[in-house]
């Protein structure tokens, strides 16, 4: 997407080195730094290390490691035992996502029937361009059918901007291109409807804060940071049109595993009669469960992402400060729950659906 | 109440200087600060710098504001026009504090029958004393009437603590002893009954992080910071058995604004069958006013207060860090609106009561 009138991508093959480069999302939105994957180990820690972000993303960047271990080899690109170990290596790196193994085993399997060096690397670039463009893809359509959403708001309403509020950042930088909750906000705005972007700062890590206002900023699409506790007002005082959020996972009955504190917009839309919408690629659907609440596990991460807050301090350093008392224990579950009956629709790459398992189907009809 | 082994009030009138101090609430919890009001200049900056926060406590600072006044008058105690003056600037140190004209007017009607400087003196003392020990027998009364919720609690659960959770600080900090919402806790806590209180971090500012997480700890109450967006998920998962708030301004009818976010975790509270009481001594109760989300006026506030964050960094020093990019616009919301629909009942200095008009009203029958 634009980014000081250049467009750009949170990773990219670099013909030159001929090596894969990421943003190091970590010091956005103060810095904007990337880093060079040139070695495996450079993989392992850009998606250790959370310089990535985002299944789409952690997958396509897996899937580069593949070309990343062959193209770097040191003379074992053909010696199977030593490429699998290194896949294996990257996949450790961090073994709860799913797209990382998915992107890499792909790659993996894609190489292995080559009988050269040479014609291994070369499939290995192709497949993960492939599985980039792919996703770029997917998230363009999102953004299609989120459009006619806006579009419609935009009809309606006499004056102002289409006031759309967003959670977390499901945006480019978490996929390739678009992004999925803020795909339909791109492609509304290229379109020219006015529109304008409640940013909820999203704690612990603020990556709407950190990473959804820097990315609309630098596309140049009109918003607003606030606290995650500010959405109930907004809503209450008409000043929500719609709401689009991500999801990590999602059940087939419609149940919207998400960053920590959907589920309470998803509470204020529906007592405010504000549609809530969920964008995702259809890859984000877990087939296999109905009970969002009680079958998918919530991970408990560490407690001093809560109390301990990086931004930059008055001398222009990033520093790390301490909000309460050393001796306050802190607890840091970084996702919840928000039930099927409380979201208004998904949209997919294939189209728009109801948040119902027979609505879904419909749309994945091979998943029936 | 309880701080490291001593009992503590965030104002007190010191014999030995004769003059009154608070705690300079802006540096906790990483610095206890104690500050002497021994000029109405001294008065004027606790105010409108926030030393001091919370109605009560606002209150009863400028109650202290007339007797500094008297002590420090340089001869013109007998002054009526100096006097009034001077207890002009106090109030004009925060227009909007209701509390704050009253606590000055309640002592300036009171000294000004009296003939001598000297009885002044010490009307404005008596008069300055009475009012935080009627402050401080309301929040008492408050925590007897909401003691039998928890009592009630405890007596059914099988096992682990009674969960509570809280949002922003209505505790002793904001009032003069046990607080308003905090007050059920210290007494059931002083009582010997096992409870353990979810502390909403509440940003902007923090006063949940910051001073209740302080509070709590230094009386040895078992507590969890959580961010804001946690509530909904733990409500889900039964870790929570009540909720009580405070509120700055409550309908005649029921409805209640209090920090940003409250409204959020009332409507989480409601879907999961959670019983959301709302603390407060009757001074709060607006008994013009019907329909709370159209006739209470929402402050908005500093956005840096929402871009920039204090905490302690490595050095140990208190340091501000800015979280978005500097572009960005950020909005801030001071204080929302629950409807009544969705409280369970209110804890006053009289009992308890529904969130309904004939209820209150029960209560409260010459406001009939």
């Amino acid at each position: 997407m634009n980014v000081d009138g250049k467009q750009m991508r949170p990773i990219w093959f670099d013909a030159e080195s001929k090596t894969p480069w990421v943003i190091d999302q970590r010091k956005l939105p103060h810095r904007l730094i990337k880093a060079n994957l040139d070695s495996v180990d450079a993989v392992i820690e850009a998606i250790q290390e959370m310089f990535v972000r985002g299944a789409p993303l952690i997958g396509a960047t897996g899937a580069f490691g593949v070309y990343v271990a062959l193209f770097k080899s040191n003379g074992k690109g053909m010696n199977n035992d030593h490429i699998i170990h290194e896949c294996q290596r990257i996949k450790d790196a961090r073994p709860t996502a799913v797209n990382l193994a998915w992107g890499v085993d792909r790659v993996l399997q894609t190489i292995l029937p080559h009988e050269t060096h040479g014609t291994r690397i070369t499939a290995a670039l192709e497949e993960s361009l492939a599985i980039v463009e792919e996703e770029a893809e997917n998230c363009k359509r999102i953004g299609l059918h989120g459009l006619s959403l806006i579009e419609e708001i935009s009809r309606t309403k006499k004056n102002g901007p289409v006031n759309i509020l967003t959670h977390c950042n499901a945006g480019w930088l978490a996929t390739v291109e678009y992004g999925t909750a803020t795909a339909p906000m791109y492609t509304a705005f290229d379109k020219g409807i006015d529109i304008h972007v409640w940013v909820d700062e999203t704690r612990p890590l603020n990556q709407g804060a950190r990473l959804t206002a820097w990315e609309l900023g630098k596309h140049g699409i009109a918003h607003t940071v606030i606290t995650d506790n500010a959405g109930g007002h907004i809503m209450q005082h008409g000043m929500v049109d719609l709401v689009i959020v991500g999801t990590d996972r999602t059940t087939r009955t419609g149940d919207v595993a998400n960053k920590i504190g959907t589920y309470l917009k998803a509470l204020a839309a529906k007592d405010n009669n504000i549609p809530f919408y969920v964008a995702l690629p259809s890859s984000t659907f877990d087939w296999t469960l109905r009970d969002g609440i009680n079958d998918i596990p919530i991970e408990t991460r560490d407690p001093h992402e809560i109390t301990h807050i990086q931004g930059l301090d008055k001398n222009g350093e990033l520093t790390s400060v301490m909000v309460p008392p050393a001796s306050s224990p802190a607890a840091n579950h970084a996702f919840d729950v928000t039930p099927a009956r409380l979201v208004s629709g998904f949209i997919t790459e294939r189209g728009r659906c109801d948040a119902s398992e027979a609505s879904i189907l419909s749309l994945f009809p091979e998943r029936t």
